[in-house]
């Protein structure tokens, strides 16, 4: 409806139509770089070829796949960097080739051909927050002809237990914020004489989700990974649909591994404890999330079989993240404690909110299944229910 | 229209709904002693009166208004911390009196009494943004009985010439972002091939827009002043329509007054000069906007005389700001200089902005005219245009 693609201007494609932004994501360089192998190790499946870029933004791929022989390239972008992209096409002599369109990719109803190739940058953090692939599917689907290749094709969602400080943080957040709540309503009590307590529980669920129900992006390294990582989600991009992705389940099995001195942050282990010694509980910090895409093309008209394969990857990284970095979810002290060995089963969704479907929430479900018991003598009732925003 | 409608939700009110936010004005102690006071010190005004909260928020307002003696008291807020606001009221035992409604008051047909009096706390940064004036002449010409008095009554904006470094770290903000952009124009030209030089105009003119032509949120001193504030716009709740405020034209007159020695950072003043030697120009680095506003009631019901009179003024103060701190424009260096005894003419218009009418824009074409020169001397055609976006 109406008030939903209001807002979605507003909140959503404002900041794109802004070039600060989009240089943010032209200076990403594992970004930039599968991309450009993706076009150019790649270029027989651009050759003669008509191409959509479904959301141009300053007109770099577009630019790219012209480049590589293109015949044709529609550019569509919904906001005004459109413009800038144009000014780019023509300054790079390109403007013969391809054609830029300030326009929703929904709203064009026809082109006068189908295309050979789709060539989007769509993932948002956590691959699904901003929900655009839902336009690349619509783009897929109406324009791109019987057997024509995507790029990227194929995603990978993964979650991993972690280890950061952020929890331990905003559990302090959370405390401070509550001291300071008493100071504020006493004050407010000897000096107004009103009574405010009746809000001091309203007041703590509003922090709680602030800080601990809601996801963050953080550049997580690999250090802090207390198990590797398990996918939730993978999705062809030549077959899903919008309800493949609307609400997502998964049930998810992490291995948490805590090898004894490994970790940086656990102060008992330079301590020399006996290596026999069984390893202490300790609270499961975080959840950490990150996405891979892949560069395949279709069935019919593969990609170029490259060594290594074209993958543009978010997964924790020594040296450095990508502009996605990782979303961490972080998971309060004590919740939930853990061993070199246990195994996490989550039941896992994915959904999107109500209020904007461009951002996301993630229930996640879990059971602990400590080391050396098996899957049938964990109480699978006794499940302990995470849940955070994706803001 | 219903984007407007819609992006307003998303965009305005949804801040309001969080206790968070309202603790915020809640603590300031400036904004509360005033609008106290006007209460309580006015007790009389309050007596056995139907009372309307405009934008009730927590429901402090109405609270008050019903201790002082309120036969009864509309509490109208458009958001969800009207629960609160209930729960706030029924738990403070003024659940007969205070009736809270959760609508905005522009959608209330009618109400089963005309009110005696409406309390508001509506300003918003440089009183004017957020545009919430308007709800309350809305609610004034659907509600107050004829003679009826608003809280608060009479505002007042004012300008002033100030010193602050703030247009220094703006100006070298820009210029790092150019390096910066110049730097990231030859890595995208030396790795991808791809020619950037025509977006450096138009990156340029988006980084200005943003760091000069925007005004900020600023604690100014009294210190920094370089002049007394001049009043720019000056309304009687009573009697002003929405037309009075939707575009605002004033000529304003601001005394350069940088006494030799009394300033901060002009370092020269600590070398002892001889004080006959004329002093220096020095840039104009900004202007200051501030507001104060009066509860007077209204001239058949006029508010008790007080002594001091209530008066809630944002003025700089060296005891500290209220939340609504300052508004800052910077001014480029070098645009303008001045000297002490200089008087500055200009021509300002504040409007709303086109994207959203409950942000501003303010021009300010101005003349310098010199110390010891006459209004006639001055080349009115010689003037220096300067524009902010207030956010
Ligand atoms: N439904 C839609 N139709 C057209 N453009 C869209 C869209 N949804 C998002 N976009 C645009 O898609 C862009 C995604 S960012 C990627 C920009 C560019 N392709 C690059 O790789 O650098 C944004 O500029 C956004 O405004
Ligand atoms: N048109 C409108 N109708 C009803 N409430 C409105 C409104 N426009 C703004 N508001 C509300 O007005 C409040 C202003 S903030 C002031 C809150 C409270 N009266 C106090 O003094 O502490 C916000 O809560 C906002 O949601």
């Amino acid at each position: 409806n109406s008030f939903v693609k209001s807002q979605d201007y507003a909140n959503y494609f404002c900041t794109y139509s802004y070039l600060y932004h989009q240089k943010e994501m032209l200076s990403d360089h594992v970004r930039m770089n599968a991309y450009y192998r993706s076009v150019f190790d790649n270029q027989e499946c651009f050759r003669d070829k008509v191409v959509m870029d479904v959301g141009a933004g300053s007109g770099i791929l577009s630019v790219w796949a012209a480049k590589a022989g293109a015949r044709k390239v529609y550019a569509i972008e919904a906001t005004s960097i459109s413009k800038h992209a144009r000014t780019l096409v023509e300054h790079n002599g390109l403007s013969e080739i391809v054609t830029v369109m300030q326009t929703k990719v929904e709203d064009i109803e026809s082109l006068p051909e189908p295309v050979d190739v789709i060539i989007s940058e769509w993932m948002g953090y956590f691959l699904l927050r901003e929900s655009m692939l839902d336009s690349v599917i619509v783009a897929r689907d109406r324009f791109l002809r019987p057997g024509g290749a995507l790029y990227p094709s194929h995603c990978t969602v993964y979650l991993a237990p972690c280890r950061t400080p952020l929890a331990m943080q905003r559990a302090n957040e959370l405390s401070n914020a509550m001291n300071n709540w008493d100071r504020f309503s006493s004050d407010i009590q000897a000096q107004y004489d009103v009574d405010l307590s009746c809000l001091r529980t309203p007041y703590y669920t509003e922090e709680t989700e602030y800080s601990l129900q809601t996801s963050q992006w953080a550049e997580v390294y690999p250090s802090q990974l207390a198990g590797v990582g398990a996918p939730m989600l993978e999705l062809d991009l030549n077959t899903c649909t919008v309800a493949d992705i609307e609400v997502i389940k998964a049930n998810v099995t992490m291995q948490i591994s805590m090898p004894a001195g490994v970790d940086g942050d656990d102060e008992d282990t330079a301590m020399g404890e006996a290596a026999e010694a069984p390893a202490a509980e300790q609270p499961l910090q975080g959840i950490v999330g990150w996405f891979d895409v892949e560069f395949r093309g279709s069935e019919k008209n593969p990609a170029q079989q490259l060594h290594p394969p074209v993958v543009l990857s978010t997964a924790p990284d020594a040296s450095g993240a990508t502009h996605w970095g990782q979303q961490l979810f972080p998971v309060a002290p004590g919740a939930v404690t853990v061993r070199d060995g246990d195994v996490l089963h989550a039941e896992v969704k994915l959904e999107r909110r109500e209020e904007n479907h461009r951002l996301l929430r993630l229930y996640f479900d879990m059971c602990k299944q400590p080391k050396g018991t098996r899957p049938k003598d964990v109480d699978w009732n006794a499940q302990v229910a995470l849940r955070w925003n994706i803001d």
